[in-house]
């Protein structure tokens, strides 16, 4: 397979993943994660979850604390080694709606790791997320930002 | 190799990684850094550094401003894959005195990530650190918790 083939591919299933954010879809994020005890993830200010079920219950209270939520992903950055670990580094610009129907705009830096399983499907193994302070919102429509290998 | 040398080796330069901060030492982070333009570092709440060249300016910036920095990692996990890449996830446990002489505490989750070079030394390829909201400081003397492997 051509590098360019294999970001492609990566870059597609990190897109999954905000997808399945997007769509608040317990059924995606099952698919897309490893499901093993050494996964991790990390959201924006809280404690980490460790295992695919404390992850996954960490997703149910997200998504039943959430009306509607929007990401345009930017600076995408794709770096794999030996074919099977892939590590993508990107920009979430979040928009969301608060209970008193302001829109809330924010940004959250994002490190999203995937191995690839024996189907050759890039699984989640660790994702990490944290809010950028000074964020200014990009200049953009809803359009994603082509993904630049980097190696 | 053992898997508990690898995890120990591993668990080492992450210490040496934290020794470095606390001893404001530019040498010693430009050791343990590899010096590529794909190396990333994102500080808590700011923007990511993206380059060893971007990321070294980072430090001079961070170790400048600091007079005291004591670390007690807590919390180790270590993952690798294919002898040569490393995942570290770990709470950073930090003391630090802010201009009028007050202490302050603060927990980060910490994503290190680590490449072995020809050499045999693993390099930091990535760091993400994100403050924790609600940090309860460890009941801890300043002992390092030994690291578990969880594969």
């Amino acid at each position: 397979m051509q590098k360019d083939e294999i970001i492609n591919e990566i870059n597609k299933t990190n897109i999954e993943f905000y997808d399945a954010f997007e769509n608040l879809s317990i059924e995606t994020m099952d698919k897309l994660w490893k499901h093993t005890e050494d996964v991790v993830c990390i959201h924006p200010g809280w404690d980490l979850f460790r295992g695919w079920l404390a992850i996954k219950e960490s997703w149910i209270t997200i998504f039943s604390n959430t009306e509607v939520i929007r990401f345009v992903i930017t600076n995408t950055k794709v770096r794999h080694y030996n074919n099977n670990i892939a590590l993508v580094v990107c920009l979430e610009n979040i928009k969301t709606i608060s209970d008193n129907g302001q829109v809330i705009k924010i940004g959250v830096n994002a490190t999203n790791i995937f191995e690839k399983n024996d189907l050759n499907h890039w699984l989640l193994i660790h994702h990490h997320g944290s809010v950028v302070t000074n964020y200014l919102p990009p200049n953009v429509s809803s359009q994603l930002v082509e993904p630049t290998n980097i190696e």
